[in-house]
């Protein structure tokens, strides 16, 4: 039997596994949703029952070997003891690394979901071949994860890469984190959707005036339509975008930004200012140089991030060490 | 004879030179005047004069064996080459590393100013025993090391660490780099200036209206004696480095930060709003998490930066690895 790895990533809505060769390739997948009390014991049940459907499904060809494991939550990267999961919190302290090791019989790795996505893209993903990488994931909320000369940046208590809460406005729209103007708060799907409802009374004449359900991709079809309306909020999140990111290619002078997550499929109308706002705001051999590329494994690059991290079972040797 | 390494730090201003111990003592120091027609020709003249003065200085006891020179520039990590000098133009795409190493005889490593004190305050300063650190300097302008790991990042290009270049307010004060609102224009010696000129209208009765020489030592001294104007100045000052420094806390989620630079004189008056800031926009976690206090090395640390990077002839082996 040949080696293979499983890997999930828990979320808000889904808990999504699957079995991962050593070279990447998805070999069994399985999807479901996450239970609605949310506590540990049925987490962990459920993590159980699906690992046995992969393990069954992979025989007699594969053998799983290792586990790797994404979760929204900020993560001790040396014991795999969830610190804080503020969308999970009956996860707080839950050393969930041991119990799922010896329920398992697998060596675990734990990591945030954010930084996963980001060593999957790096792995088999858009930013392949680069040193150095800010990985942005536009969805509900405004995700980022950093690599920097093959590793990845988890700092000093594993909270790095927060790059959504990033001031891009000092008086502005107030956020779920505390603060005001954080570029979730112009860059995210709900943010697209609570700038939309906000400019109606500007622009009367937008078809989104006699649209019931308002998402993020409503606004985006509208703007393709060429609604005014929604090609300014469109505008909007690229202005934001750009001003953060420029301050992160200041900061960081990195190879390649990856821009990923559901809002990210507005690209072809927020890309434009974004790209102005970098070259406005940005040094320009920095700018010059930094690559920016939407991500290429949608929601599998959590899961290929945590298999690339699973692929050595002794962990130490992992090829991406942390920061 | 004990070994000892020739440092340098070249600032608009002033050269200034030591000879310093394997341990971090300064052994001699020199100063002189940077040479007003700033040609390659008459700034190695200079270096290799006063690296003679040093050389000879410290004999019989010590002996120079290698040169590490702090430099106002983007420096090609790889080969000590001046990509770019902003305020030394003439540098530009200079491999100066090559040119002292044939004139002093000496192996030279060659580091950008900035990440040069950021190594130093971390080698023998106030960031000692910290593992990541960022390390601002509040000058005429905003400047920024960061260390990771115990790693300078100095990025794809060499130009990570534009801290000053993070925007703070979109749709601020023009900056010099081409952008508006750059953390600079708000935390600067220049900026204190700026701001209490531009405050004057609103405080008529400030003590600085009857100051000829406004600089940022005379607004501090005022604040210090009560004058609104000049307190609101350091008020306005410590809110954006705050925002500022937030936003790199949730990014970065340093252990220390380190503040210094002549305007971070006026700590006293700008502290409180720059914590208060970072308290609200912080993650709770990595904002209890950092240290925030204040240089240690005054002008030394980029000397003593560059001493560190050159204790080593090999430099392969130096105990700063770039990022």
């Amino acid at each position: 039997m040949k080696p293979a790895i499983l890997a999930a990533d828990l979320g808000g809505t889904n808990l999504r596994m699957a079995a991962v060769d050593h070279d990447g390739t998805i070999i069994y997948r399985a999807r479901r949703a996450t239970p609605h009390e949310r506590s540990r014991g049925s987490i962990v049940g459920l993590i159980s029952e699906v690992a046995n459907e992969c393990r069954a499904a992979i025989l007699p060809s594969y053998q799983l070997v290792s586990f790797g494991f994404a979760v929204p939550a900020v993560v001790d990267g040396s014991t795999g003891k969830i610190l804080s999961a503020p969308n999970l919190p009956e996860l707080d302290g839950f050393d969930v690394a041991k119990v799922l090791s010896e329920g398992l019989s697998l060596p675990v790795i734990v990591e945030n979901d954010a930084n996963a996505a980001a060593i999957g893209e790096h792995w088999k993903g858009a930013s392949r071949d680069a040193r150095s990488v800010i990985n942005v994931t536009l969805g509900t909320g405004v995700g980022g994860g950093i690599i920097l000369n093959n590793a990845c940046l988890r700092g000093i208590d594993g909270t790095a890469g927060e790059i959504g809460h990033i001031c891009v406005e000092p008086f502005g729209v107030p956020c779920g984190c505390g603060s005001t103007g954080c570029l979730e708060q112009y860059a995210s799907a709900s943010a697209i959707v609570r700038m939309a409802s906000a400019l109606l009374n500007e622009y009367p004449e937008s078809v989104l005036a006699d649209e019931d359900e308002r998402t993020a991709l409503v606004v985006y079809e509208a703007g393709k339509a060429g609604d005014r309306l929604s090609i300014e909020v469109f505008r909007r999140m690229g202005f934001y975008l750009g001003i953060g990111l420029a301050g992160l290619i200041n900061v960081l002078n990195p190879e390649v930004i990856v821009i990923g997550g559901g809002a990210s499929n507005g690209w072809d109308l927020f890309a434009e200012p974004m790209t102005d706002e970098i070259r406005k705001r940005a040094f320009q051999r920095p700018a010059e140089r930094v690559k920016l590329v939407r991500a290429a494994l949608g929601d599998d690059a959590g899961i290929l991030g945590v298999a690339q991290l699973a692929t050595r079972t002794d962990f130490e040797a992992s090829s991406i060490i942390a920061l």
